[in-house]
């Protein structure tokens, strides 16, 4: 029989091979006329040069923060005499190789998904069964890049050092790619799309993806980098942080008097064994010539979840691991469809909480507003509970082992959760491509047959997105859960038993802090939309103005694209950064003035609030967005209303709550947390309360 | 000398004839001409049929639960044989005692706002000095009887029982009247609001404040429900909770070895002289012909803090008491003015938030709400970090006394803030008495001068209001961690030593519950509100059809004033039982099946989100109303222009927020931490997890 320690990298491997597959599959299939070929070329190149310059901006920041990793982690300084160089070393390396797979999987599904726009558009000249596969496989690349780069980076730095604590540099480095693209691209998306549409629709009254608008390449390069590149970012971090608690948990459980010594190679092969149940679960989804592509999509992740709990309790018999623990990433697995579900309740259109916002458009804007945000406010309620149930669940189904082994359990209910991961990326990036079709079989005039396709495949994507959503923000609660058991784990390896008391006034200090830093984070990138949008709406307006024919649509006379793009893309690195420092930043500072405990309190605070802001964000944005597609459906009067018009406002107010700040607070939640676990020797060590004596 | 226990009952007297002599005098002034009596005896007419109503559902709720408190609480329930039907009868007796004296208290203050107001117009006419006095001493009649029932109260239960825990009874009562009082009141409010400018402003296109408008009496009367009798049970609630926390504290700190005793007389002595140095305060404010109002009331809140300070000095030095324990009183005096100012930063329209909302409102209703919602979700950052600071300041002052005292000082540093609360609801009191004498001067044609001396008046409240709104929210939230503490303590002393550990996961998982809690709680009265305009709106509409001439305006027509306070009241009191269930139920059900440590958890995760939703919502709220003036006074294209219906829309968004369900939440909370410690020894022994052995 295979060694159980192979199955991990093998089966990343395996996952590599069948996106290359699919990224041949839909490389080789058409890409339509000229003018569509033209279009995608143009959303490709935008795709690029916003990952040039990002990639460009990162690699300097990832430069200065390794060096400062080489010189100050894990522990001792690089200064002190007891400073294991090697150790220094290859922590510093394995966050650079961590931004490196993330972006290598950024890469390589963005490069594919701006492609698989046109051909899925040509495709669907001849049906829904032939465009969908390639929308599908198309996001499917992200997916299977994602999970198989993140577990091939963690099983080569694991083989290779044997210390999870590395790991975590790893994983820091995924994380810092992701809170670039992930809120960077973010930023990006919404200034693209908030000025496109107040130039193009509102000033001057043009339709949306209109080829003379010079925002429109860098709008539909937006929906590839914010979805696609960001999205895998956010869940390669979240994924590779859940594996990489777990390590720390259990490493602590092999020392353990008694312990059978396999808690390390336990989450490798369940993640491995994730990966091979995606791949079949992918195999499986396909549509019919009147088949129902989100039912298509939905299918997939069911018989996903199911493959990979029947392969899991085959190991878990053969390999005599415990069943709890195997339980417990079955309920971490099951909350996670769940979660799913009940924001697939609150986005739905046939459902209250978006009749009634529509509804409410009808008595005005603010109306509206004060609907969906209600709403938004409740939907927060059954996933906090969900994941709260989770944890306690996975929690007391170990407990009986002991109690270290009952906190392992709530990390191993986070990678149950996150261990179809690949699947869920799939049906996400799914959706921009064939929103991104639907843009492509508008501007090149494919004629009304085929945007009602393109239409079909787009409100599947968009429903696939409302789960996925859901999904990604319960993965990242538990992970980050997770986190902060490895977090307590790590100082207590510096520094004896610590507990986390809440009547503890640092932890209690620390936790007030930490419950405001999300509300600033967004409150930064939502503001720098708003600046980042100024300066878009500026050039939008002068090229209208100065270049001579271009309103008039006159034959030949083109818009300089790509200075929108550079625009939006330089604008939007520079409103990220005072996040990026603020995130950093308070958390170190909080760590080196209240210690362990005030940082403890202080992840627990910013976890409670960004998963609140993150859901009613999601939510909120979601539903606003649905409203408006209802009524533009014909309720309420329809198009042009006057609850149209204050529907479009709410869908306005909600893009950056669902696609900047809300998607981001994950990210900003797994770096703190990561950053806290990499400090803590040091912390242990140097703090002021501790200097003081206090 | 005298006795010391006499210092808080003389003064709560002092308080009350203070407050008399207050009623008196507003009492003695002209009310103008037979018009504005008219108005304002429609007025008071429509604030007597609120109160009769709230008050009579008030009185079954409040029954229902004095019955329950008797048969269970404090333990055994009544049936054991162990029960102390004394005790159980003292507990009942105290809670019904509470809601009286609070409720008494709101009926006192509005009786005198109802009539302020005219009276305050009426002398508006003869300058500005005449008018102020007028409007601040009606609203110190609110102040000071909610100090002086308040403490009086607590004093009579103390000394008649001599043990907190019955008190704890009595702070309940208060609390359940301040969740209709606040809660109802703020439902109530908003729905006159937003019907009377729906059909009126809107619809029909006739001024605010029209007599024509049959919900223009409502809208006036909500005024004086919601911020003054509201305002005045929410910090009746918070005050005498933060005096029951701290004397819970205290009992335990007498019975430790080396003890002085004092600790259950200093808190009720520094009580009684926060009520003498507010009444002093109060006297000495005033404006002279050419003054400034704002500038009138800041000085009488920085004249009580430092007579408040130097007083508590001198009983501190020749009572012997701690100095690091009054330390911690004047930590908290500090930290709520503090706390205070940051709101009046966000809130200012000379300042970043409100300029660049305005501006923002140039380019679309869209952007207007996002601006204001990003520097609102900004605005928690500093009251935040000053609960945080206050806290463990005060902690560690008093951590060389020993642990228990460390607690001590926080409950001390609560109570320090809340000891000027008398002249903080003068100064919030102040604020709708002047709006309505602005209304009644508009109604009753005084003339433009008339009304622009009301209009500085008004402008004056307002900022009083941003800095009293941000006092009661800092307020709560130190109080709430007192209680905390003292339901902790009360568990203990029921059931042994007691942790709230976060990585326990019952107190994660309460913890997750207890964020929820007030997203949920604000978006059912926020949709309460929404549901509740639709019927008024409905009977407006009726009036101005079936009512011949109403429209137009014919002599002698009259609308039916009544029947508007009448639906939106009654629904009000509809709307708000759902949301006052949930927040009793949840917490029992927590307490019940999660034990001791899964509702500690619980708690503290509704503090958390309670107090960020509070400050995200009062202060964005503000800002948006602010936003809205400023344009009004001729800034981006004055009334009228595009970005002035923008800023109508968030101004609109922000008015549940700031007035329904962001004001409430303190309330919500301090009701959940005091059915906690109720509870806390029957939890103790009867929970699902304990009876599971789990």
């Amino acid at each position: 029989m295979i060694d159980p320690w192979f199955i991990a990298p093998l089966s990343a491997l395996v996952s590599i091979v069948v996106g290359l597959y699919f990224y041949r599959y839909v490389n080789s299939q058409d890409s339509g006329t000229e003018r569509m070929k033209e279009i995608s070329s143009a959303i490709t190149e935008g795709a690029y040069a916003f990952l040039k310059r990002e990639y460009r901006t990162l690699t300097m920041f990832v430069g200065v923060v390794s060096v400062l990793i080489f010189v100050f982690l894990p522990f001792p300084p690089i200064w002190d005499s007891g400073a294991n160089l090697v150790e220094h070393l290859a922590i510093a390396l394995a966050y650079l190789f961590g931004s490196f797979c993330s972006a290598l999987a950024g890469y390589l599904g963005l490069s594919v998904a701006t492609k698989a726009n046109a051909k899925a558009a040509n495709a669907a000249r001849n049906g829904l069964n032939k465009a969908f596969p390639i929308g599908f496989r198309g996001g499917a690349v992200m997916g299977f890049a994602v999970v198989g780069l993140g577990l091939l980076g963690v099983s080569i730095v694991y083989l290779l050092t044997g210390d999870p604590h590395i790991i975590l540099g790893f994983s820091f480095g995924a994380s810092a790619l992701a809170l670039f693209a992930k809120a960077g691209g973010g930023i990006y998306t919404k200034t693209a799309d908030i000025s496109a549409d107040l130039v193009g629709k509102v000033e001057l009254g043009i339709p949306e993806d209109d080829p003379r608008n010079p925002a429109v390449i860098a709008d539909n390069v937006g929906d590839n980098v914010g979805d696609v590149a960001g999205m895998g970012a956010d869940l390669f971090d979240s994924y590779v942080a859940s594996i990489v608690a777990v390590l720390i948990l259990g490493q602590l459980l092999n020392l353990l008097p008694g312990s059978t010594g396999v808690f390390l190679q336990m989450p490798l092969v369940f993640a491995g064994l994730g990966i091979l149940a995606a791949v079949l679960g992918a195999l499986t989804v396909r549509v019919g010539k009147k088949g129902d592509p989100g039912n298509a999509l939905n299918m997939g992740t069911y018989v996903t979840c199911t493959i990979f709990a029947v392969m899991t309790a085959v190991a878990t018999y053969f390999l005599n691991y415990e069943w709890r623990i195997w339980g417990a990433a079955i309920v971490g697995l099951i909350a996670g469809v769940i979660i799913g579900m009940t924001s697939d309740y609150f986005t739905s259109d046939d459902k209250a909480p978006v009749l009634k916002t529509a509804q409410a458009s009808t008595t005005g804007t603010a109306t509206n507003i004060i609907t969906g945000f209600s709403y938004g406010l409740h939907s927060v309620f059954p996933p906090l509970i969900g994941i709260g149930v989770a944890s306690t669940v996975a929690y007391f189904l170990c407990a009986p082992l002991g109690t270290d082994y009952a906190l392992y359990g709530i990390g191993m209910a986070a990678l149950g959760m996150l261990s179809i991961v690949g699947l869920i990326i799939s049906n996400d990036a799914y959706g921009p491509i064939v929103d991104n079709s639907r843009g492509i079989a508008e501007q090149a005039g494919l004629g009304e047959d085929v945007i009602r396709i393109t239409d079909e495949l787009d409100s599947a994507g968009n429903t696939a997105k409302a789960i996925t959503k859901g999904f990604a923000i319960g993965a990242a609660g538990l992970t980050v859960i997770a986190l902060l058991a490895a977090f307590k784990q790590t100082a207590e390896e510096a520094g004896g038993v610590i507990t986390f008391d809440l009547m503890n006034p640092l932890v209690l200090m620390g936790a007030f802090v930490g419950i405001a830093m999300p509300a600033a984070f967004s409150a930064m990138v939502m503001l720098g939309v708003g600046r980042n949008a100024e300066r878009m709406i500026a050039e939008i307006r002068r090229q209208f103005k100065e270049i001579p024919g271009l309103r008039e649509g006159k034959e030949g006379v083109k818009p300089d694209y790509a200075k929108c793009v550079d625009i939006a893309t330089v604008g939007a690195l520079k409103e990220l950064m005072p996040a990026s420092i603020l995130t950093i930043g308070v958390t170190l500072i909080v760590g080196f003035i209240g210690g362990i405990q005030a940082l403890g309190g202080y992840l627990a605070g910013s976890i409670f609030s960004g998963l609140l802001f993150a859901l009613l964000m999601a939510n909120a944005g979601g539903l606003w967005d649905n409203a408006k597609k209802l009524i533009e459906s014909g309720v309420h009067g329809g198009k042009g209303s006057e609850a149209h018009k204050a529907a479009v406002v709410g869908d306005t107010v909600g893009d950056p709550f669902k696609d900047t700040a809300g998607p981001s607070l994950n990210t900003m939640i797994t770096v703190m947390s990561l950053i806290a676990s990499l400090f803590a020797a040091l912390i242990v060590e140097y703090n002021l309360l501790n200097m003081l004596n206090l």
